[in-house]
Order: C-alpha cells, then sequence, then structure tokens
C-alpha cells in the first residue's frame, strides 16, 4: 500500500503545512521514534518537541498548534486522523476463505458465506456459525452455541455449549467463554456441585482481549453488552450482566451476579464483591474493590471502594500516620503535664 | 425430560401449598424471572416478595415461610432442592464414548472403558488414562501422566509429565497443570533455572475452573487436597499443598510451599507469600495478601492480613485520617497557646 | 542414572564428611522429606535440624556448618551444588525430532534442523521456525512469526502475526504472545479500535510461564529483554519495554508503555500504570501499585508505591488508627477542660 502526501492529507482531512513535496511517497504510519522519510506519525503534547526533530515526511497535529518547525498535516482530532492512516497502512494477512478438512464439523452444524474454518478447529454438534466468521486454529465451539456474522475468533478460543457470540465481534486467544461458574451447595464441609445451566451472550461489536474467563450463569446468561472492550486475564463470575460500551481493563475480576450499567469503565485489577450494582458512567480508578452498590456518574477508587477524591485524600494522610502516633503520644503527655500544674 | 407437579414435590420431599393441578406437567427448574408456567423456581429472604408475582408454576421455599401467596412446594432447604431440580432438568449434551482417530495416542498409552477422546486432543507417550474419562478437543497429556475414572478434562486443559490427576474431576478449558515452577538461581544477575523435577496431584473430586495455573513442584508434589474446589485465573506455585474441601475464589494466588489447611476458603483475589501455613477451616476475605502464618478457624482480611475484625475497625478509622491529620494541628497550637498562657 | 557418592560429591566439588561408603550407588536427588537410602539432598539453614534425621544418603550442606551429625558433603553453595544434581538426575523425556504430518505447515515457512513440530500444531504462512526448536501441540503460530533456535513452545502457546520469538526460549502452555493491544478511541461513548501493528519481541533466553499474556505494540514493539524469567498468569500491556534480567512473578500486570530496566524484580500482583519508568535494580514488592517513575535500586512497595520502609511504617501506625481516633477526641476534651478552666 502507497499513497502520496497529498492523498494522506485528504484521507485524514488535514492541511500540509510547512516544506513538502504533494508527490512524496508514504508507505506507513507509525510511532514518532519509528517513523522514516516515508512514513508519517502523529504528536500531541509532550510528545510534540521530540516529533519535530523526528525522520518522519510529516507529523500529524492538532489544528491549533503554533511554531512547529517541521512539515505538518494539521487536524482536528490528530489520534482519530492517525488511526484512519493505521487501517491503511496495516499489513494484511492473507486469510483464505474455506474450512479446512482437518477441522472438526460435528452433526447438524450450519455454517454461513464466506466461513473461514481453520485446522483443528473443532465445531461441535448443533453449532451454529455466522457469515464472514474467521476460527482460528484450535478454537472449540461448544453443542448449539451461536457465532455471528463477521466475528473473529483467535486460536484456542472455547465458546461452550448454548452461549451465544454476536456479530463483529473480535475474541483473543485462549479466551473462554461459558466454562461453568463458581456455584456449589456445601454440607458438612462438602462442597455438592450446582449444575450451570444458563449461557453466556456476547452482544454485538465486544472485543475480549486474551485468556479471559467468563463463566455461564446458573440459570438465565451472563451478558456482555453491545461495543465493551474486555483486556486481558479478566474474570466474569456467573450471571454478571455488563452494559454497553464498557472499557473493562486486564486483570479485573467481577464476582458473580456483579450488575453493570452502560459505559462504565474499570481500570486494571479492580475487584467486585457479587450481587451488588454499578451505574452507568462510573469509573472504577485501577485497583477498586468493591463491596457495595455504586451510584451512576461516579468516580471510585481504594479497598473498599470509596469516591476518588476522597481516597486520594486518605490515601495523602497515610504518609502522616507514623509522625501522628508519635504527635499523638508527645501531645498526651504535654498535656497531662499542663493538667499536672493546673491542679 | 418431563415431570408431573407432583412428582416435582416428591423429588424434593416438599409439600405443595396454595392452588395447584398435580399433574400440571413440568418441563424445567430456573431463575425467578425466567420461570414459565410450566417451570418452577426457588426462592428465599430477600427475592421472596418478587418470586411472589412470577411466572412459575411453583416457587420452591421454606418450610417456616409464613403468608406466601403462590403455589409453592415447602422444604427443608430451598437451594439443596433446587439443586436436585437443576440436575433432573439440565439440558444432556450427547457425547459419544469412542477414541477419535484424529486424537493422538503415543506410545505405550494405557486407555480404561468407556473412554471419550475427541479429535486434536494429544496423550503423549507412556500416559494413563482411566474408565469413563471425557477428553475434549486440544486437550495435553504429557509423558506419564495419569488421569482417574470418571474425569473431565476441557478443550485446551494441558495436564503436564508425569502429573496426577485423580477420580470424578473436572478441569474446565485451558487450565494448565504442571507446568514448570518459577524457581532459578541467580548469580550475578543472571537467573538460572532450577530443574522442576516433581509434579502436581489433583486428588479425587476436584473441580478447577479455566485459565488456572498449578505448577509443578521442584521436587516431590504439588498437592490439591480432594474435594477442593477452585475457580478461575488462580496461580497456585510449586511445592504447594492444599488440603480437602478448600474453596479457592478467582484471580487468587498462593506462592510456592504455600501450606493449607482442609476447608480453608480464599475468597477473591487474595495472595500469599510462599512457605507459609494456614491453618483449616479459616477464612481469607477477599483480597487479603498473607504474609505470615494462619491459625486454624481464622478469619482475616487486608494486607498485611490480619483478624477480619481488627481490618474492618481499621478500615473504618481509615476515612477520619485527612480530619485527623488537622485536628491533629489544631490540638497542637491550641495546646501551646496554653502552655505560653501558662508560663 | 547412577553415580557413586564419591561421583556425587565430585560433581558438585564437595567434601564428603563422615561416615560413609565411598561406592554406595546414588539415583537421585529430592527434598529432605523424600530422599531415600540411595539419595542425596540438601539442607540450609533452617531445615538443618530436620536433615539430620533424614533418611538421604547424604546431605549436601554449607561448607561452614559445624556439628552435622550426619553424612554431607560440604560445598561452597548447597542450592547451586544441589541444582546441577537436579540437572542430571532429571527424568529425561522422550522426545523424538520429527514434524508431525498431522501438524499445519503454511505456505513459505521456513523450518531449521533437527525441530519438533508435534500434531495439531499450525505454523502459518511464511513463519520461521530456527533449529533444536520444539513445538507441543496446539501451538499456533502465526503469519511471518519467527522462532529463535533451541526454543521451547509448549502445548496451546499462541505467538501471533510478526512477533518474534529469541533463541532458547522457553514459554509455557497456554501463554499468548502478541494478540492486539487494548486501544480504543472513543467518541460519543462508542469505542472504536485502534489497529495494532506493530509486535512482540522476546529476546534470547527469556522464559515464561502459563497463561501468561504480552500484547503487541501498537505501533513499533513491546519487548522482553534478554534473560528476563516471568511466571504465570502476568500481563504485560502493548508497548511495554523490559530490560534484561528481570524476576516477574505471578498475577503481575503491567499497563501500556510501562518501561522497565534491568534486573528489576516485581513481586506477585504488582501493577502498574501505565507510561511510567522503573529503575534498574529495583524490587517492587508484592502487591505494589505503581502510579509513578521509581528511581534505580529502590524497594518499593505499597499502594500508592512508596519506598519500602516507609510503607513498613505506615502499615505498623495502621494498627493503632481505631485508638488514635478515640484518644483524639479525647485529648480534646480534655483541652477545652483545661482551656475553659483558664479563662
Amino acid at each position: 500500500m502507497q499513497k502520496t502526501l497529498a492523498e494522506i492529507a485528504k484521507l485524514v482531512n488535514g492541511k500540509l503545512q510547512g516544506q513538502y513535496d504533494e508527490n512524496l511517497i508514504i508507505t506507513g504510519a507509525t510511532g514518532i521514534d519509528l517513523a522514516g522519510p516515508n512514513e508519517v506519525t502523529f504528536a500531541v503534547d509532550p510528545h510534540l518537541e521530540e516529533a519535530i526533530s523526528c525522520n518522519a515526511a510529516a507529523v500529524i497535529i492538532q489544528e491549533d498548534v503554533e511554531g512547529f518547525n517541521k512539515t505538518s498535516i494539521k487536524v482536528k482530532n490528530p489520534r482519530a486522523a492517525f488511526n484512519i492512516l493505521l487501517n491503511i497502512f496495516k499489513p494484511e494477512l492473507k486469510i483464505e476463505h474455506k474450512i479446512s478438512d482437518r477441522a472438526h464439523l460435528g452433526n447438524n452444524v450450519q455454517i454461513g458465506k464466506n466461513v473461514t474454518i481453520m485446522d483443528f478447529a473443532y465445531i461441535d454438534d448443533n453449532a451454529q456459525i455466522g457469515d464472514d466468521v474467521i476460527i482460528y486454529p484450535n478454537v472449540y465451539i461448544g453443542q448449539y452455541a451461536k457465532v455471528g456474522n463477521n466475528t473473529e475468533l483467535h486460536a484456542g478460543v472455547s465458546v461452550r455449549e448454548f452461549c451465544v457470540v454476536g456479530k463483529n465481534v473480535i475474541i483473543h486467544d485462549n479466551t473462554v467463554i461459558g466454562a461453568d461458574g463458581f456455584g456449589f451447595i456445601t454440607r458438612d464441609g462438602k462442597h455438592t456441585k450446582v449444575p450451570q445451566v444458563g449461557n453466556v451472550i456476547i452482544e454485538d461489536d465486544v472485543e475480549i482481549g486474551c485468556n479471559v474467563s467468563i463463566d455461564r450463569a446458573t440459570t438465565s446468561s451472563t451478558i456482555i453488552g453491545k461495543g465493551t472492550k474486555m483486556d486481558n486475564l479478566i474474570h466474569i463470575g456467573h450471571n454478571c450482566v455488563l452494559g454497553e460500551n464498557c472499557l473493562v481493563v486486564a486483570q479485573t475480576g467481577l464476582a458473580g451476579s456483579t450488575i453493570v450499567g452502560h459505559n462504565v469503565t474499570f481500570a486494571g485489577q479492580v475487584g467486585s464483591k457479587g450481587h451488588i450494582k454499578v451505574g452507568s458512567n462510573s469509573v472504577m480508578a485501577a485497583r477498586t474493590g468493591l463491596i457495595a452498590d455504586v451510584p451512576e456518574n461516579s468516580v471510585y477508587a481504594g479497598f473498599p471502594a470509596r469516591s476518588h477524591q476522597e481516597w486520594l485524600r486518605i490515601k495523602a494522610s497515610e504518609a502522616h500516620l507514623p509522625d501522628m502516633v508519635k504527635k499523638l503520644k508527645l501531645l498526651e503527655r504535654r498535656l497531662k503535664a499542663l493538667e499536672e500544674k493546673k491542679d
């Protein structure tokens, strides 16, 4: 793939500035430190300075940046513009749209048009695969599971029996959708399994990282809402329901029946006690430990979770603690002395 | 599968109450909000109110509930009764008991009766597989490993060389039993591998979630005791020994040589320093960070771990910290003023 | 494998002490409690006492230990000596060096000499595999990926497209190298994927545990430096760079663009905010939560991270908090009384 510099500017709806040759051939878009004389990059604060001396043919910058002493393309949103170019220049993988005869297709499997199923993938009985789906090697699709159109399942993914994956979903390697929830009845110290007869529903436009575990519901469904994006190594317990367009960062764990609104962000390594509700548009800072409901539009942090501001104040005070212990003792002594004099 | 309402009541050893037709056909058992007119559900506090207006044919409730204004089946233990019904109505998967000729069977592999080995599973040389075992696709069983009767290994599980998995064990997708423990000798800043020549022993009746990592011992064995149940994304370091009937909730990590008694609960995201002992019948609250031994029958929380009660008191006080810093300063000033007047 | 006791002493460059038969046949090296009369073990404080009464033929101990009342082999470094013996006695697995015709080799794949590729491994188009590489079943090697000489990839590992794995690397089961980094542009609440067009570079002599996720860079490379050793269930975000000979313990998560020097230790369950720098030779105690740069040679702990010593002081003071709240109130009252008397 190659474009002229002028074409690039047009593609991102930007204005070329400084010295340039409109017809210069551009072969890629990459980071500031990597970009060569036939590539473009982008820069925002605090990387503008660094970008001036880089080797790129041009730097995509915000339209209101002044005094940028190098060829640039000024745009409204440099990140979005750069994203357009990444999509244009990204190395295309050649994927043959065929169903390998070294994959396993069970009885009564339904498969859409233009589907790729690579060697050693296993589609179990009565599963349904939509159009334009790409299934990498060593994927397991359980009995009666459904995978929607244009979805991509990377190597080693499991979608267990009866689970439903929507359209335009990407699931990265070795993630497991629909293993049994952690449910037991304990009597006399022995734990008896509660059958997990529900499923998992992954709605459209979801992306899930690798080595993630989303458990099937005891009854009914564990749900990941439309457009929600999940990072790596996340645990979602049985019967959790996540709303639309949430962001769940790596190593977060939500215990069973956590109910989450829309546009909620869980930064990394967050945990939640089960059976609580997290309101829409809330942000849980990294490592927040939730033990109670969170209202809408909250920014929470700490364990147990509280408002982020309050948490910051407490954390700032913590440093004084050892001193406070000493001071308190001293004060007590001085006060006692005073009281004794008084008498 | 279908039963009459009277049969259902008998199966759970319960008494039908309110208005009902003994011969009504029941086709399933599910959650309160899902249950239709030919299904049963169960309810305990605080869900009783909600259950009165649900669509279920009958609600299984505790025998001492009064004034429940809907058809019910009264029993001693509603959860246990519901569990019986889940087992009866759970959708049965059809699994053909055969060894696929697209699986790999190494040299000198021993395989019991009535075993299922699906395509793309790999049973390495000298492994032993018991009777009635189900091995899903893409499972790897290492050299000289043993899998006991009636055990179920889901897709992508690894049981590495020389490891032993007992009877009636369930291991969910992509869990790894017996990868090398994390052991190195460091000299001049370089880390040299310590061979991990021990194994892992998973005793009978254990269930392990998905994406779990249980490392093999340096020498001797890492052991998961009989009846212990483990959730997802758990790390168990080399030479850990867990007793019987423990519960280990998601994302817990036990460093090497953690020795755990019986009936211990690790709630989610717990961590332990290695080479410590956790006494039987203890409970580690979520996120507990253990750095020293825990006596039997303890309830611990926090990091570093302490008694749960003490932790609660500390956490309650934390909110006062910012105020305390100010107050202390003020007190000091007032005291000083007093002292100066005094002179 | 068997050696005489005299041969063992020579192998570890040690001196036999106490009563012994030089020609005694030694068949193994194992732990104190396991070692039988034809095996050797090692002991350091506080295990010396225990070792005196063990069944081993001889105990490897430090040369300066006095009064050890049992046959021993005195050496400079007992651990290192024992490691030599573990390597000698470790059970050898028989691995046939051949490329299975039940593996998938894509178009234009290059494969070195003496390579093992087991059934159901999938080497995608244009991948390069070096000499003496061992690839276990169900491994996926993406398009244009490279694997260096003498590297071992265990079952279920994914090395995604364009990623590079060096020489003498060991990657344990179900680890994923090079899945997409977690990058989105959010507009009007909707998240649009930022293509992740970089790769991952794993340098020589690295070892990585199981179920680890190392994400590919947005542009350029996520890098794991030469000789670094990683445990299980670790998350490394896109564009992280780890230096040489680091130790990363289980369940640690480094957010995107964390830049780490050489010889850094991350104890278990550490987390880092992205875009920070951790200086060489630093140690992050277990569960440290990094939110800012760490200078070289630091020992940090806590969340937010601070010097380990300061953290210890704060944690010691915490226990006093509930009392301090009370004391402060009391002091206030006493002071007020005094002030009032004064007037």
